[in-house]
């Protein structure tokens, strides 16, 4: 994944400098959030704080609010909400991909189970809701609810189309424009709204988000299909298990060879029937052609020659020439704002996104 | 169910005509909301249209509204908003029970698989707060947002509680008071706020929801032990399969000889190890130990068994006589309203919860 000829990307810690101390007062917020009185629901809260590592959303709200104009005492708050959408997801998430491993952590449904998951994802959506709600206007809460309504109808497209290997890279884009690149947007969005910024910053602003959005998404898939196991922190494979078709594969199957588009086709379509062993925590033993992360440990065969069909075609490099293409969008959107170190950092950032491995 | 000696209960459309108009406003604002763009979730909005029969909530909270000073342009949208939370958590409800059939047709889970249940779960949650946000005033979605809360948080003890044979009555009202009554008690709550009523007007009408509220979750428990499936319209005996102590149980086991504590102890603890048949719907077949609601029908003695005893004892009594008791404090909370037609509704809505057999 890493692109020759791309700028050294800057640590984390560099690229958040010029909003350390926001950020810092987010995180303060989010874990004054997820207090709860009852004391099994605050031992899940502890779990699923341990999710949110990056900060990549709240931390892209606050330099878009420093590029804007400057941050002011709602953006923390906003930070905090857009973080607690992004937790629930999550664990809504791993519940609908039977996850195990979420930032090399044990998922909240592999340790509870399934009810437990659906629950305390609805908890830290209701929270976000609320923390929301606290500010005096409703602009946030607007905004935010329709993001959670767009995301939730990317997931629900996303569901519908497993197992579809006739979807095509258009349809693929509009599901990502949903499940991901809205709530990025609405980070760049929110951050330059309240900033006070004109309707001109705050468009470009959202440009940036949206173009950011569909790399980071892009660039996922690539690393679940090439990503390290140990690196990346969660099962990898889970999008071939799953059915779901991302675009280094919608490209190989429009691209390949009779032969090759037969091979691919063959191993996307062979259904996994290997009973999984029992797993600690959920209440009931279980036989199931789901698929699911723990295959990937379990028998990882079918996912490793796709993968490797795919490498030694020219497909993973076409996905990777996308996402780059949707850096290079977001970037050209930040050229008309002034120039500030926030500024520097959102370009930066971009970069990073194209580079990461995890 | 029937307790003698309470007036004759009104029809639903008597109770509700002094808010017909208003009610029916609040139908088209839902139905407004549901609709999407993208055709599959269209067609899970429609099933789940089905779901919202009674409009319970909407209706207590129109006529909270008119018996604190009268019904406001805000009253219907808020009706809406309350009916969308509730219907969010039913179909996350149906979710964690994995129940098959809720107001006598297929439930989402049932006909879709729990991925697009959790989904269409959120989207209702997204779109619950997003129309809460178009109103002026924060007011309503903090109230809300707190309410979703409340309500996860009740839940989340539920399920930690399975299985838990020593659980305490008290233990009993503190869950039903989050799962149930904290959400009609917005309603009331909301309804007299937005009417502009006094602080003591608005604090009787949250006593009066949250009383009701606490006695419409006893009945229900009630129903779901001695109702008939085909007036319920949902499968009856959850509890039991999940092993969720409600009050006659509660009841029972406290107050039982050694003897007849022992049989019901052993029946409760009994797992149910018959197979499933498999479910249509849904990608996997599957074999478990989970309690389910398909098991009412294929396997139904366990639940006959205990429904017996708890006939035999005087334990159904006690907490039909418990819901009799926060009916009374309901309606007593009514008292020192001006008389009027909603006031006098709500009233009998009170002794409705009390004799519905539905």
């Amino acid at each position: 994944m890493r692109i020759d000829g791309q700028p050294e990307t800057l640590s984390l810690a560099d690229l958040y400098a010029p909003i350390a101390a926001d950020l810092q007062h987010a995180r303060r917020l989010l874990a004054d959030e997820l207090i709860s009185d009852h004391a099994f629901t605050s031992d899940l809260c502890r779990h699923v704080g341990q999710f949110h590592g990056k900060m990549l959303r709240p931390a892209l709200l606050l330099l878009a609010a420093q590029a804007a104009g400057g941050v002011r005492p709602e953006h923390p708050v906003l930070a905090a909400v857009v973080e607690l959408v992004h937790l629930a997801t999550l664990v809504h998430d791993d519940v609908l991909d039977e996850a195990d491993i979420r930032r090399r952590a044990a998922t909240v449904n592999r340790l509870w189970g399934n009810q437990h998951a659906v629950l305390m994802g609805d908890f830290l959506y209701s929270h976000a809701f609320h923390l929301c709600s606290s500010l005096q206007s409703q602009y946030a809460a607007r905004v935010v609810g329709q993001t959670a309504i767009t995301m939730c109808e990317g997931e629900m497209m996303q569901v519908a189309s497993r197992g579809n290997l006739a979807l095509t890279e258009r349809e693929y884009m509009d599901i990502i424009a949903r499940k991901t690149a809205a709530l990025v947007e609405t980070c760049c969005h929110l951050g330059a709204q309240y900033a006070a910024a004109d309707e001109a910053t705050v468009r470009r602003l959202r440009d940036f988000g949206h173009a950011l959005g569909l790399a980071f998404q892009i660039v996922d898939d690539l690393l679940d299909l090439t990503g390290q196991e140990a690196e990346v922190g969660k099962s990898l494979g889970r999008d071939v298990y799953e059915g779901e078709l991302t675009l280094p594969v919608i490209h190989a199957l429009r691209t390949a060879s009779p032969g090759e588009r037969t091979r691919l086709t063959t191993l996307l379509g062979q259904p996994d029937t290997t009973p999984l062993p029992p797993r600690e925590g959920l209440a009931e033993g279980r036989t199931s052609t789901a698929l699911t992360g723990a295959r990937s440990a379990s028998d990882p065969r079918r996912y490793r020659q796709i993968a490797a069909l795919l490498r030694e075609s020219d497909s993973l490099a076409y996905a990777e020439s996308v996402a780059r293409d949707h850096v290079e969008t977001a970037k050209s959107a930040l050229a008309d704002l002034p120039p500030s170190p926030a500024r520097d950092r959102l370009s930066a950032m971009a970069d990073f996104v194209l580079a990461r491995r995890q």
